[in-house]
């Protein structure tokens, strides 16, 4: 790597699942084509049980393991900070971490409802530092490229917009995880999977304006434990452009093991996207000679990211997503550039929650519920 | 033909896509394999363009022809009165001819509302004729089966269902038809296709006891006439055995041609149908060594219907749900059995039009709807 | 029907798989719309078996029976024979009918080798009347539209051609017919599904002129009889418009029901068809702005067959090719035109015969095999 | 990464293409979990461009540069040599640097034929260094865990191998590359992408005997140079086991990207893999209650290599196979185990190379060519 490239080192809290995922991210992007805009330093990494972190520090390539995450925020080597811990852990850290002067990266969701979520923001939003939630899909080239195809108007007026985020893992009774305790994860299928599908239709088809929905408890009880967050929630919601649709989520879905599936129908023409084959784009034009969908692989070097890789057809694994992202990030970081609006940032993960909280309403209250996005006070 | 097979007249009403539908499957029936339970007759056909009828009676086999439903109704040769002609023409002739003492079979969907609905299935009820609503995709041999794989508790506690028919015709905003006047459809997307779909989940699942729904009209002027029908609906259902999940239709989903796509998840496994490919049914079952979905051609021997045509991997066409229909009504009024479970009679035309009414009432609401069906007082 | 539509009497030999898509082919073509060419009278079928005959009689709507097929053809009501019985017998029956006068349709493989097809052919061309071979699936409106396409040089220069039909039900070890005895059948796999690509590739590419080969028995006995036919070959061909490609066919490929499958590349774009999703044709063309199939529901109006029938997205069945087929040929003889480029004829029939033979000298010689195709010598 | 394991020095031939891929695998591996048996050390690149091996050795994270590949032999801290070249620097440098007690990785094809082939795996093998030829594929999770179904007989008597590999940038006629030249190449798309999909054969079936085969040039002049390797070739060959099959390959099949496809059926089932869909493996067994290929997620932990990955659903990318190659190398390397039979060494090089010369010799023969496999006299 050029000696020219300056360095940022990565303090990171979590070493589970989105630990994993992101460190590999650092890792590869520092030796991937295309002069990364900063080289990742693995300074440090966080973890309340220090034989765990510490195995997770060798495997993933930190320099040092601490089991206070505080200890990452003292640390002046650290100029990044990378919240990949549990829900419950969010807030506190990331606001810490920025008011420290640290760039913060959050997982999604960002806070455990919209009212902290907005505190989170708007506390590092005053401290003048980059800030991204962790919403790793939009950094797949096919969402990339369905976003530049609804920029350029090549769908026309939209209509509808049908998401939805199906799982099976549940369907195992005797699993009890923090996954499924509220205190700990705020919500179940809607944070976990719902988040994710909320922030893509933002990002493709704009504001969410209302939304009807039912969440449900199926499987009430887990390995003695009572279960308190939803399994799955339905729900059909209205967008500011005029488009409504539908919403869905659940982790009792037999045969659906990752189906984060998303369809956009517009007067012009419609896409679909499924994040078990994230490499190919659906397209269909009204322009085409014919009707149906054209199954496009997106690894050609003109689609989003693929000029960083390899020659068309040799695809990308959804790992790729975090490496993009991390690239973007660390972009914004470098050239003073925003996050937004292509990466999520802190209010995009605000407004997710909004969204998710106007979910849990409606479902207790019976009604189409609308929703009033805050302003930023800062 | 065996002598031996009683015959049975044959009046029609319509004489357009429904009609021909109906004409190609009374004859076609008659030449099947399997004695037929009756034989058909094409007395007569009615319609108020006399040109028009007269070329249609002769295409479609017809003996003679009327321009006022009334004379088949007069006409004792007539033992079937098949009422394919549009939504506005239901009540009144249907009734009519079961007063008079024939069996009856009514396009879906049954009347303008679930009032008129209501009164149709009580009127004829009283009749003691047969009578059936024309709702053919029940008669689609993978629809047949996923109801078999429910019946015999295959997929265990239903959780979800999603249901979706959409279509793309309805972009052209030169294209005027009665479908898009309230006033002769009674509905647009609603009635013309979630009315299918309403059909086939209560047929799968079981009765519907709450909608949250949104209506919407994207193209308000065709052709210079304003349009009072909707485009498209988005629902969330909840049904009475705990599952829940989305309806939704739409004419204005470009790239879809005919597609109503159902998946059912249980707590054992998962089905999967689409009417675009409407000889395979998808297939996960939590007992397969592997997750995932089958890909399952409906056409062996033991699938229903099939023993009627050919062997294995020579498919069938959407016509033939039709042919299918006739029979089973064909049979119900030679054995005096009942219409339903497996065919849908007018009470089930009924109910899906209680639904479609709560989903227009809960647009208007923006409340979550519970649906009461009346009782049968004959 | 029309009483000026005039009637054509159809005597039909054999009533098995084909007596009955034939039959059901003439009873729905007389009462489709657009007016019939003819109009068919099921006059007589034969077949050896009394009972069985009597009983296919009536369940396909002939109006009488013999167990001599000589009895057809000295029947003046006759005016087509259609020959659906085994393969043994296509060869004196279709000449001696056509030699009394009669049109005749014969099921393919034409005769039991090139040298008997030559001969049905040519004694038949030197009467006159018309004559077609059962290659039923150029009327697939998807393969129709595929041969527009090549007609149009939509694809440019063709460089491959992939075709294979893959079967299953040949797996079943103690399954015998006549179809595993060559004296019967004249061949396996080969015959039977073999000669059906080999007539589109033909239909669509052009004449095969070389062909490289394998034949394989894997299943040697079946029920205690020695099989001596073929239960799969692979051949690799070559065109003599320069493309070369693959033909194969299998009766033992689990998993595969009736997968009819070809794929055409060209300088300018490829088509992919597969008989078990028959409404379907895969196209994709260089100057599409993306790459990669498009999907393509073969329904719309401007397909062929198309505007016979219902409105787009309303699929048709395996049995409608039949029908689409007996409609071209009643045409051929109405309006004394041809059966061929679109029709398969005779010389077609024996055609493919020449392909078949060499693909088992091939696989004998160890050679490339070279064809040479007799000319008519009528 | 833990002080304790043990470093190996790379040294690299080639920044290419593969050169690429394969450092991105050394520095991925490093740092994934599990404990790596060996942490690369990239120490060295060679290429004869100065200016453009530098920019790769900064990108790809190598230490240094050399222009003269012998530098690569004669370093010291050099353990394993990793040719990435083009072909026709694949002996004498992969040779040279065994014989100097590097450990080798040689890109496929082996050598320019078989007689080079078993030139370079011979000598290779003198040494008793590990050697590897780089058939990636063998370690996609799919294809691994394809050749575990069949090691445990659940296919049973293998009867069909199709096996195919398309691409289109051929098609652009104005293209002239390296890869179009014999002198360079050795061969195209046979050498390219027909060698993979023998690999792929042997790999999960057994030995080829014989072939009958085809190659041609469609565009025989490119930029104004002649072409002289071939743009496509189809083939039949036979298996040892009694399996036969196809073998086709080719740079001319617009809408194919990079479409390996390849589908074994057994007397108990089948499997079907498409590159183009990495994480899916279709599969079939006659066991299942229904007749269709499951579409199965190949990520699941009892999947092969998943349980270095991520949860279930969360895909691999093509990239990921090298990765797991080079784990597979490292630890032969460290513990001293044999690279066969899942890694492919330089035998199956050679094996490989074999079969590409019996298609080019059947293509000019016009017969059928046994293959004789020459064997190791070290």
């Amino acid at each position: 790597m050029s000696e020219e490239t300056p360095t940022i080192g990565i303090g990171m809290l979590g070493y589970a699942f989105m630990g994993k995922a992101h460190s590999n991210a650092y890792r590869t992007i520092a030796h991937m084509p295309g002069q990364p805009p900063l080289l990742p330093e693995l300074v440090s990494i966080a973890g309340r049980n220090l034989e765990a972190v510490t195995a997770a520090a060798q495997l993933f390539g930190f320099e040092a393991t601490v089991t206070d995450w505080r200890d990452l925020i003292s640390d002046p080597r650290v100029g990044l900070f990378d919240n990949s811990g549990p829900n419950l852990l969010h807030a506190e850290p990331t606001i810490l971490a920025a008011q420290a002067g640290k760039h913060v990266l959050c997982e999604k969701p960002l806070g455990m409802d919209a009212g902290e979520s907005y505190e989170i923001w708007q506390r590092v939003a005053k401290t003048g530092v980059k800030h991204m939630c962790g919403y790793n899909n939009r950094f797949v080239p096919a969402i990339r490229y369905a976003r530049q195809l609804l920029e350029a108007d090549e769908l026309g007026e939209i209509r509808h917009v049908r998401a939805r985020y199906l799982q099976s893992w549940g369907g195992d009774e005797d699993l009890m995880t923090w996954r499924f305790d509220n205190a700990q994860a705020g919500s179940g299928a809607l944070g976990d999977l719902g988040a994710h599908i909320i922030d893509l239709a933002r990002f493709l088809v704009g504001e969410i304006t209302t939304v009807s929905a039912l969440t449900r408890t199926f499987i009430k009880e887990r390995a003695g434990h009572a279960v308190d967050v939803d399994d799955a929630f339905e729900a059909t919601v209205e967008y500011e452009n005029g488009a409504f649709g539908t919403l869905e989520a659940s982790r009792l879905a037999p045969g659906r093991i990752n189906s984060l599936v998303l369809e956009v129908n517009g007067s012009k023409g419609s896409l679909l996207f499924n994040l078990e084959r994230l490499n190919e784009l659906q397209i269909h034009m009204n322009s085409s000679p014919h009707k149906g969908f054209q199954t496009v692989l997106m690894t050609e070097p003109e689609h989003p990211f693929l000029n960083f890789w390899y020659p068309p057809g040799h695809t990308l694994g959804w790992q790729d997503s975090f490496t993009h992202q991390a690239h973007h990030l660390l972009t914004a970081i470098r050239e003073d550039t925003e996050v937004g609006p292509y990466g999520a940032d802190l209010e995009d993960g605000y407004r997710a929650a909004e969204v998710c909280d106007a979910i849990v309403r409606s479902s207790a209250s019976g009604r189409r519920e609308a929703i009033t996005y805050r302003k930023s006070e800062v």
